[in-house]
C-alpha cells in the first residue's frame, strides 16, 4: 500500500480541492488518498460554517460523481498544539508517506516530522479559495460554478447559503469562531 | 411546567437585559425563566471581565429588587462545539420549552435543534449594549444610569470599572480573550 | 447575606440530603443556600445514571414542596484538579462563607482554601446513601420511601429505574464510569 | 441513501464484528455502513492495546478481502458525557437512520435520541469477544482463528501480542486505562 | 550537552529514586538530567496525595541535600493520549538522548519513538515503592527511613500523613482518582 | 527559603527579560527564583513560534552564560480560565511570595490572589520586546543584539527565523494562534 494524506478544511469542498485530489492521485501512484478534514469539531461560524458530517457527505458525493473509489475521508479534530498535531493525525489514520497542503504551515509541520511533502501546482487560486467562495455566498454573487455539482446540491439541500449570512450577521459567531476547541 | 431559557453573556447584566426578562415574564406565561450566563468560564479581559459568580450576584440582586420570584440563574461553560452547544445546555438544565435570544448564532442553534424561539423587541439597542457601557467605563463617561442601581453597587464593590480599565491596558488580556476555554 | 454551599452528586436527591438542607437552614441562619450539583457533566453510568438536568428538576420539586425560597442550584462541572476544585467552584457562584459535605476530601479542599467546614450531623446514614438506592432500584426492592415524593414522581417519569438496571447491565457504562470528563 | 452506523471498539476486529457486518449489510438494504472506532484516541493499555489508526487498517484490511466497498471506516475520539455523546457522532459523519450495537449503553443513548436501534443476533459470544482475544494472547493460548486473517497478518507485523503482554505487566497502563482523554 | 530523561509520579519521591539518579548520573556521564514529574495536575487522591509543586520542593531538597547540582525538575501533566504522550514531553523540555524508567509502558513509549532506554538496576524494589510508603503511612507503620531526610521534613510540614488517612477514608477521593484530568 | 516567580512568554528571551532577571535576584535578596515559561503548549505561531522545550534551552542557556545557578526554569500551560490561573501556578511550582510581571493582568491576578507584585523598571522597552524582535526577523533587519549570545545561537541551530518568516506567510499559522488549547 502507498498511502498519501491531504487535509484541509474544506469550507467548502470546491474545484480546486477537486483539482488537487486527480492530481496527487495521478502524480504520485497512490493506491489510498487519505482526505482528512481538519478543524472538525468547528461549524456553524463566518468562518468554518459547516459541520465535519456535511463537508463528510459533500466529499464523498464529489468523489463518487467521479468513480474515485480510492480515497478514505477522516474527520480530523484540532488539539491546537502544534507541536502535537503529526503525532495526532498519524495515531488516527493508517500509515502513510506522503501529505499534501498548500499551507505553509501544514507542510511545515509534516516535513519536520519526517514525511515526503512535495510542491503542488496552485489550480486557480484566488477564485478557489474557500474565503472567496464565502464571500460570494453572502455577498448574493455566483458562487455555484466553483464547487462540484454534486457540493452545490448539498449546500442548497441544508440550507448552507441562509446559515452563512445569519452567521455573518451575528456577534458571537465571530467571536466564537475564535474560540479553540474547547 | 412552563420553562423558557434565555441565555446571555451579560457583561454586565444591564436594562435590556432586565426589560428583555420583563417581556418574557408577561408575554409567555411561564411559570420559570431560565437565565444562563454564557461564556461562565471566561472573566477578567477586556470583552468579559467578570467572572460568572459576580454576574451571578449582579443578576440574583436585580431580580430581587424587582421581586422577581421565579427566575433561576444557571452558569453554563462553553464547550466551543456549536454543534453541540443545545444538547450542552439541556444536559445541564430542567427541560424547556422556548429560548429566547437577540443574536441570530444562538437563535439558530436552538431553532435547529426544534424549540421555540419568538421573535423578541429591540429594547433602546445601541445604549443597552455591554459592549456600550465597557467602552463608556473604560472612556470615564457615565454608564451607571444603564444598568439596574443593584448591578451598579456590585460593580462599585468589586471595583469593576478599575479592573475593566487595567484589563484594557493589558496585552495578554486581549491575546487571552481570544482563546477558548482550555 | 450569609451564604453557604452544599455540594453532592445528588444520584439521586434523597431524604438524607433533605434532612441536611433543613438542617444547615435552621442552623446558620443563612440568607441563601447555594446547591451544587458535583459531577454535573457525568450521566448515563451504572453509579451516576441521571443528567445535571434531571437532578436540577429533582431538588427544585423537592424544595418547592417545601416552600424553601432561599435555595439556589448550580451545576458544577468537575475539573478534575482537586487543587483547583475550589477556586474553579468559588468562580462560578456568588460569594459564601460555609461549606457543608460529609465527604472528607470535599471538606478538606474547602477548608484548605480558607472556608468554614461545620461538623453535621449524619442523617441516619446507610439507609440514605445513593450507593444503597440505586442498589435496590436494581434489585428490585423498594427505594421509593427514602427519597421526598417529588423526586419518586420525577424518576418515575423519565423511566429512570429501567435506565439504571439497563446501564448495570453494559460493560461500557462501566467501563465510561471511570472515565473524567475528557 | 440509506445509511447505517456501527460503533465499537474493535480491540481488536474480529469474526464477530465481521458477521454483524455482514448481517446488517444483507439485512437492512444499506447504500453505506458507517463503521465508528470508538474511544478513537486511546491505545496502549492492557483494555485498548491498539491507536485508532492501527484499528482503521484492520478494519480495511478485512473487508478489502470480502469486497465490501460500501462500508467507510470513521475515528470517533471519545468525549465522556454521554448526554452529548449521539451529537458529537451526528456532527462528525454523514446523516444516518440506524445504529447498531450489542451494547445496552450505546443503544440507549442512540434510541434516546431517535434513532432505530435494531436488536441483533449474537454471533457465537463468548469466543468472539475483544476481552476474550486480548485474554488468549496474553496468556499464550490461540487467538488467530478469531478474527479475519488480514487482521491476524497487521497484528504480527505491528508486533501486536508482544505489545499487549508489555501492557499488561505495567502498572501505569492499568492506571491510565482508566483515565478518559483529557 | 548530553541530557537523559527521567519520569516518574513520585508519590512521595523515596529512597529509590535517590539511588537512580545517583545511579544514572554515574553511569551515563550525562550533563544534565531532567526529572519529569508525571501526573503534575493530580492530587489529593489516596494514589496521589501530594501536588506537583509539593513533589518539585521534595525532590529540589533532597538533590540541594546531596549537592545535585545539573538535574532540573519539570512539571508533565499528562494528556492521556499514550500515543501523543511522548511527543508532549518532547515539545516541553530541551533535546535528551535517554529516556530511564521501571515502568515497561513509559519504556515501550519513549522505545517506540525512537530514544534510548537502557536497561535499570532494582533498588531494594518492594520496600521502596510509592504503594508500600504510602500504606504504611495510612497504616501507622514506620515509613521515615525510605525517604530522604529533606523529603520527610517537608511531608511533616505540610501534614502529608494526616492527608493521606483522611483521603483513604473518601470515598469521592477514590472515585476522582479514577478520572483524568479532563 | 525566599522564591519569587517571573512569567512571561519568551518568545524568544531577550536581553530585556535578562535585566529584569538581574534586578530581581539583586533587589528582592531571593534564594530561588522561579522562570515560568507561559502558554508553554503554544508554538509554531507568528506571535509565538518557539516550543516550551527550545524557550526552556534558551533561557537555561542564556542563565549558564552568566553563572546564575538558583534560578529554576518551569512550564507553564495555560489553562485559559484567567479566576483559576494563579491557582494552577501555585499547584505546580514549590511555594513562593512574590511575583513579577510587566503585564497589567498578570499582575492584577497575582495580586487578587495576595501575593506581593512589586513595580519593576522597564529596561528600554520598545527595543526589548518580543513582538519587535520577531517583526526584525521577519523583516531582514537586525535582531542579533537584543537577545543574550546564547540565545541567539540556538536559533540560529533550529533555523527559528525562516521557521517565523514561513509562519507569517501562513493563514492557518494565524487562524490557529488565537485558539487556546482546547
Amino acid at each position: 500500500m502507498r498511502r498519501g494524506i491531504y487535509v484541509g478544511r474544506f469550507q467548502p469542498f470546491h474545484n480546486g480541492h477537486m483539482e488537487l485530489v486527480r492530481h496527487v492521485m495521478k502524480t504520485y501512484a497512490l493506491s489510498e488518498l487519505l482526505i482528512g478534514i481538519g478543524s472538525a469539531q468547528v461549524s456553524h461560524t463566518a468562518h468554518d460554517p459547516f459541520t465535519a458530517g456535511e463537508r463528510f457527505e459533500m466529499i464523498e458525493a464529489a468523489l463518487r460523481s467521479e468513480q474515485f473509489s480510492n480515497c478514505r475521508v477522516v474527520p480530523i479534530p484540532d488539539i491546537d498544539r502544534h507541536a502535537l498535531w503529526v503525532s495526532h493525525v498519524a495515531s488516527l489514520v493508517p500509515p502513510f508517506e506522503q501529505a499534501y497542503s498548500n499551507d505553509p504551515l501544514t507542510r511545515m509541520l509534516f516535513h519536520e516530522a519526517g514525511y515526503e511533502t512535495p510542491e503542488l501546482p496552485m489550480f486557480n487560486r484566488g477564485q478557489y479559495e474557500g474565503h472567496e467562495i464565502r464571500r460570494r455566498m453572502v455577498d448574493h454573487e455566483p458562487w455555484e460554478d466553483l464547487v462540484p455539482t454534486a457540493v452545490r446540491k448539498i449546500i442548497e439541500e441544508i440550507g448552507g447559503v441562509e446559515r452563512l449570512r445569519l452567521l455573518t450577521g451575528s456577534k458571537e459567531a465571530h467571536r466564537l469562531e475564535r474560540h479553540g476547541e474547547g
